[in-house]
């Protein structure tokens, strides 16, 4: 059996280690346009930030780690076509392309960093986006050399950046083009968010909203100003987009693959394409929000790890179901942690929900104890059945596990009801005697129709 | 309607504030054999260890706070007997007694800890318990004036002195008659958790398992030395017994108020004893395990804060079930975090399932992260039909907060397969991409009968 694989970050990694295991006599080669294979590229604000010093420690596994398991790896190489007709792809390696055949086929070929049409963003070296390691290897040597930053968009990457650049003595300009940051959050929490990073400002950043770059403009290589919608003009040493991405499907579209209205690749719970014989997972893929049902498209290492996993046993002939994503996600940007799962309020009405919800700001632990600290926290509730929807957690460390303990609840199609009495650890070094998930419960149970 | 309430610790303070709440113009009476009311006795290590200096921190509302609410309040107060018939109760106000009558009678009477009967245990005045506000500041005295203690049992309670006493600087011998600490977990987590304490122990103390106090002498008031089973003969400046507690169900006994197999108050979901009108909760009343359907009796907090608010909304006439508990405990020592939920390997096959397990050890974040530090986690399920029924975690904090994410899954009666792709936050600070939970259910997938 040939198995091929496009792309080798995580989805692509996962596959092609979990079917050799499966499949130890089959023939698996990966292809990918990076250098590396096999990393964490959640962990290069990190790197950047100089919390370790390596970056090979990014390094899941080598080329010659898959090597050494039968694996054939190639670095550096396009695949332009999929022939699904003939079961072969085109890859660049020559001039004319080699032809490589496939009994299967993995498409995980991730996302690419978006960068808005600005004047002058092609034009100088000091403007980056954060995907591979050589991004983290660039923008790292770039902030030891920096005084000033600028990172456009304060998604999860733009918010840790912030953090990374200021640890590192830069003064950074936060540009947000939206009215709030983190916009996959509330609008309230959102605003809490910004608050408590406010409160953390030394005078050595600034959050613009509603403000997005118009010009770039420097001498020779170098950015050194921007200037804003609202006529801002800001000195800088360097610009960083992290402003969102997109999901690469040019070659899944070329062969007639279907794209899902979300714009990343179709895929059923078994991670197939529309095309027999053709699975697709990671950052390229589409998934299935398992609150709402509803097709979306959130690109996260974990979920990568998840399906390509997934993919590679029904490429086996394993069977196996990925049923979806909760969009759970957590950040950490100067000591708050940042924390999701489920369903926003605005997203909850939007699919046909009637909402409800409660923010309660308490202790993480008894307040007693030296280092209790303040955290906020938003359960998202249907006001009908009583069943849980989503929560959001503003706070210090910890505040990420109280979201996943709403994650199970999610997948256990808990109500607000059977919730309320959870038996969660007590002690007062870990939570106050009713854990702030179970004030927040015992209120929305007043709330629901169905009373408790 | 006259409200009368035996007890007022956790559940019957608890249950006074809520009753008031809901009925305002009712008569609302505590009464209670202590000299303090509404306090966290679990935060009575912490008080000890000097985390807090001022033990008002542990009081939760003041006899004043409640008196203020219109809740009359009757310290140091003994409740001599329940008359059923004529529905009132004696207490030991005057020499003959006063009769009080009731409409609903709550008894939240607690526990009293366990000591064994042993030659010289009651000559002693440096001999204490850990339970009332008292013994939390004589215990605090003398650790301030001593350089050695005795510590019997190593429950919860016996595991955080060890950690309070250790920071002190004293030695600490700690006594365990059985031939593991901590005999909640499974055997093989427990051992795990006895060498992670030894590798922070600096020579300040020493775990003594299978051991058993034989007699205790000394000079005067104080003791001075223990002799044990094995022929240990110990020097201490104090001697403090976290042997476990015992429920204390004597009035309720006496008036004819059926006790349950476990030795603790039967109640039904609604909090009501077998006599009408008598509601129990807390730690004088049996609970349900939710994942066994048996009777048990775990004693803690959080579950008679549970149980004092349901007790409350009933008697007032406001229908609320409270379902049981999942045996939930969380304890710190020496940075070490000991947390579990549900059942045990050894407890899941008494009750008839068919358990398996597997111990998972991993960093609790990315490796690279500066502060990643190793996790050990054991989940338990049923081999036939996947059902998750409990996990063990040692680990850094956090590990608790794992352990959380089970107790939903438990409410949901999660298999493994189910939960085996939770979409749990991820970030490198804060989770491994594959989560040690995820890990687990992977792995026993693979074991179940019903193979994901």
């Amino acid at each position: 059996m040939n198995i091929v694989i496009v792309g080798a970050v995580a989805a692509g990694a996962k596959a092609a280690a979990k079917i050799k295991r499966l499949l130890p006599n089959s023939s698996v080669k990966i292809f990918t346009q990076d250098s590396h294979v096999s990393y964490s590229s959640c962990g290069l604000p990190y790197y950047i930030q100089g919390n370790f010093t390596d970056y090979k420690a990014l390094l899941v596994r080598s080329p010659e780690e898959f090597r050494a398991a039968g694996i054939d790896v190639y670095l550096n190489t396009k695949v332009e076509k999929i022939l699904p007709n003939q079961k072969e792809i085109i890859v660049s390696s020559s001039a004319k392309g080699d032809l490589i055949p496939y009994d299967r086929l993995i498409i995980a070929t991730g996302a690419t960093p978006y960068i808005p049409e600005i004047k002058g963003v092609n034009k100088f070296k000091n403007i980056y986006t954060v995907r591979t390691i050589e991004d983290g290897i660039n923008i790292r040597n770039k902030v030891l050399n920096s005084k000033k930053a600028v990172i456009v968009g304060s998604g999860y990457i733009g918010i840790e950046l912030l953090e990374g650049l200021v640890k590192n003595g830069l003064y950074v300009d936060l540009i947000e083009h939206n009215s709030h940051i983190m916009k996959t959050l509330d609008e309230d929490m959102s605003e809490l968010a910004r608050n408590r990073l406010e409160s953390a400002n030394n005078n050595n950043f600034s959050i613009h909203l509603s403000e997005e770059i118009t010009e770039i403009s420097g001498d020779g290589e170098e950015a050194s100003v921007i200037r804003t919608s609202s006529g801002l003009v800001i000195e800088t040493d360097m610009i960083i987009f992290s402003s969102g991405v997109r999901p690469n499907v040019e070659i899944a579209r070329d062969c007639g693959i279907e794209i899902g209205t979300t714009g990343a690749i179709k895929v059923d719970k078994l991670m197939r394409t529309s095309i027999e014989d053709i699975y697709a997972c990671g950052d390229c893929a589409e998934k299935t929000h398992i609150v709402s049902g509803e097709k979306v498209w959130i690109p996260l290492g974990s979920t990568a790890n998840k399906e390509g996993r997934c993919a590679a046993m029904n490429a086996a002939g394993v069977y196996c179901e990925f049923e979806g994503v909760l969009g759970s996600t957590v950040t950490r940007c100067l000591n708050t942690t940042i924390a999701m799962t489920g369903l926003t309020e605005r997203d909850a009405a939007k699919v046909g929900y009637t909402p409800i919800s409660v923010i309660v700001k308490k202790y993480d632990k008894v307040a007693y104890m030296p280092d209790a600290s303040e955290m906020t926290l938003k359960v998202v509730a249907d006001k009908i059945t009583g069943l849980i929807l989503g929560a959001q957690a503003i706070g210090p460390i910890g505040a990420d596990k109280r979201v996943n303990t709403i994650t199970s609840a999610l997948i256990g199609h808990l109500t607000v009801e059977e919730f309320s009495n959870n038996d969660l650890t007590y002690s007062p070094p870990y939570s106050t005697t009713i854990d702030p998930l179970l004030n927040a419960m015992q209120i929305l149970c007043t709330k629901t129709t169905r009373r408790c």
